[in-house]
């Protein structure tokens, strides 16, 4: 008791110094700071010693430098999006939340340079707005746009539906500020669009989730806004004819396809069971649909490319019917099946969600044979694939039974993933196409991590990181050494 | 005298060494050795203890274990065709080149991945045309590509007339197979497109011109080839007009623009010194020009787009005289003024080559003020800029006057550098765009490295090659940790 005693004054001892070294304002304790503990599904909720919203870089800096000298760590938080909990604390009695959510400010939007330079804490949406009043164009779309903050796009190198066009957040990053471990500020916001000079440092803190420092300023390329777009739902014969479409359909749009999405029968069940009044797009039962998008600007006639295009495949029997959206509203349509059927697999209760890359000429054999090791080993579960064709990225969800107690549950969503990773492993594939490892995958990503990756990650680790301030639990428990 | 005879000895040793632990087979010695020690433009002509070949990624882990046992250090080459002294020793009594002119396989071209394997030694053009052969393409395209080799490419993260499109070469690799400084091997061979799985450690090697281990394979993005193409050349009212019409090009031609390249008037003069029966593509004379490239694959028509783009820009007074090319031999004539420009500037003799980037939108400015600054501190030099505008991508070279000794030629091409640099630095650009820092760079990169960055990449080195052993001399003094 005398030991629970002591811990509680040395936090309160803590949580004082942190508001005298940086002024109340910044400091948030006590029930505020439960929301920032809990994951966007609300599977978990931990706590904090406290939580920090500085508004400015230096803040940043001296928010790093406070909890450093207190002997706390840092979890870095953009928008608490996060699907793997990257961005919430494992460790509530020395762990410290650094909010990035005051930070919104952007910086510049520079049309003639084809750039823009934006706050870590911005919301996602709320830039491509802005971006988009200028004419411009900045093309990482992901369902929680109007949540993640940019910040956090680039510590987990965002992936969502124009991957196959734009490539990764990764790709559109040109430059990065940082808030180093130590607090010192590493200043590479450039807006070159080339600059070969050495190592570049800042791939480091792409992807890195916040174990390497914290990012605090984004510069990213803009591109001319597709002022044109053609939105089309196919019903085919198997999913094996989705890949072959998609190799079609990337021949003959050439690199004005920007979207190519899969998704199975039951997608349109599950999306009317969050949006009840959703208008069914066509006839029939096709064992597999692809959504597609094509956009671009100028001089390109996007409506017929597309009305070509699928009036070749159609004439050749890949395709089994389609039809094209003649609206923004229509579109919008087909794009809610795609997004409603999330929504309705949540309706339906705890389930096992992935996050699956494989070869993208090996996506329907896998599917395949994922499905099949889940089926075998849970007859009752229902499976639900769907993703990125052109990223070889597969959402293979399971869905338990309805009626199952919380722990019957459970114990099924663990077999369920136990299934597919033996198939997975198999493949080559990734336990984490676009999610990341967080902690919720960190025992997965450690089990099949080699030797030598795993000393390069903790040599890398250690000489950034040396105290390990930053984000400790998140990907992997590194070991100091002796 | 004695001291000079004992280096001797202590060299023959360790060539003996060598030449047991790796079989004669692999080892060159004596006058073989002198053309690995040569730069491309034969600037500089060093010498080194042995030259490495291996065959294999096995046969390079021994060569590295075998040059750490001997206290040699090691500099690795591809094709040699770099511009910066980076593959080629400065130590000639402490260093071996591993040469990965051996390791020319194609491990794998698989069309429905949209992806291959190539070993490091593959020289690019090889690469392109095997690829080719299977109706992909590999859009990495330079100068050099009948020379230099993809494990190069990768090591000093090239660029090139498609990078506007398609990005620098880290944005087409895949994944990396590297012999790391102590001889263990990191497997990153993988061709999943998306790949989160915390740090990605192959981003460290792109770029890093083998200070960090010796990249022995590649896994790289295919695309569909493009079997439409259109170039154009067009006569500009001003530089700043190039810009302008590199805006509209981007709107109106979408993603389907490939290259967009300015020259100066004199790039005629000096391509006809090179090539004498070069045909004049257009009568007048310009202030100057852009090179462009529009193509795609499938169903849209690419020269149409040409001809609308090109007569919409004359309609409205951007382009003062354009010329399309009709067929792929007067689409290579075109070019064939960008590429013989660079040799009509060899054969005037030394001169100053810069590789300069500044923001795209700010291009036009810089080359105005940095010719002004050259012209002011060396009126009797000819300044001819060109280079990649969607990029912000200028080779600013400096011509001295004809009948220079070589000293005041030298004299000469060291005052222009400083002029141009003192410019490029108030417009925040760098000093390598895309040719890297090597040997010859170093100095300017050095005394512009801020604090923080040049602690991380010394942390960075350090975490990688502890003990020094990959490329000292290139990119940074590194000063180890006492």
């Amino acid at each position: 008791m005398s030991g629970l005693g002591e811990a509680v004054v040395q936090a309160d001892d803590r949580q004082e110094a942190l508001c005298r070294a940086l002024g109340a304002d910044m400091v948030l304790l006590g029930d505020e700071v439960e929301r920032y503990c809990r994951d966007w599904h609300s599977d978990v909720t931990t706590g904090a010693v406290a939580v920090l919203r500085p508004r400015t870089t230096d803040e940043v800096a001296a928010a790093v430098r406070a909890c450093a000298a207190l002997g706390l760590s840092i979890v870095p938080q953009g928008g608490n999006t996060g699907l793997v909990l990257g961005a919430t604390p494992d460790q509530p009695d020395s762990q410290v939340v650094v909010s990035l959510e005051r930070m919104t400010k952007i910086r510049r939007i520079d049309v003639d340079d084809f750039s823009a330079v934006v706050e870590a804490g911005c919301i996602l949406s709320e830039f491509k707005d802005a971006v988009s009043r200028e004419g411009m164009f900045f093309p990482l779309a992901l369902g929680a746009q109007g949540s993640c903050r940019i910040g956090g796009n680039v510590s987990t190198n965002a992936g969502g539906i124009n991957v196959l066009r734009y490539g990764m957040t990764r790709e559109l990053v040109l430059g990065l500020e940082v808030v180093l471990p130590d607090g010192t500020i590493f200043d590479g916001l450039s807006t070159l669009r080339k600059d070969n000079r050495g190592i570049d440092l800042k791939q480091l803190f792409i992807g890195a989730e916040g174990i390497l420092g914290i990012i605090t300023a984004v510069s990213v390329k803009l591109m001319p806004e597709p002022d044109q777009v053609a939105t089309a739902l196919v019903g085919l014969n198997a999913l094996d004819d989705a890949i072959a479409l998609y190799r079609c359909a990337r021949r003959d749009c050439c690199d004005l396809l920007s979207a190519f999405e899969f998704m199975p029968p039951l997608a349109f069940a599950l999306a009317r069971e969050a949006i009840p009044d959703l208008a069914m797009p066509m006839a029939g039962d096709y064992p597999a649909y692809a959504l597609m998008e094509i956009s671009g600007s100028g001089l390109v006639d996007i409506a017929d490319l597309m009305e070509r295009f699928l009036g070749g495949v159609m004439e050749e029997g890949l395709v089994a019917d389609g039809v094209i959206a003649t609206s923004k509203s229509q579109a919008r349509n087909l794009w809610l099946f795609r997004e409603g059927m999330n929504e309705g697999q949540a309706k339906r209760g705890p389930h096992l969600r992935t996050d699956i890359s494989v070869p993208l000429s090996r996506l329907a054999d896998f599917v395949r044979d994922a499905e099949a090791a889940v089926a075998e080993a849970l007859p009752d579960c229902i499976s639900v694939s769907y993703g990125h064709v052109g990223d070889g990225n597969v959402h293979l969800n399971v869905l338990p039974p309805a009626g199952l107690s919380p722990e019957a549950c459970a114990a099924q969503i663990y077999t369920a993933k136990r299934a597919i990773n033996v198939v997975l492993d198999a493949y080559h594939g990734s336990i984490s196409a676009e999610h990341g490892i967080g902690r919720l995958k960190k025992a997965d990503f450690d089990a099949r991590l080699p030797d030598v990756q795993r000393k390069m990650l903790t040599a890398v680790k250690g000489a950034i990181d040396p105290t390990f301030v930053m984000n400790p639990g998140c990907q992997l428990n590194f070991v100091r050494d002796s």
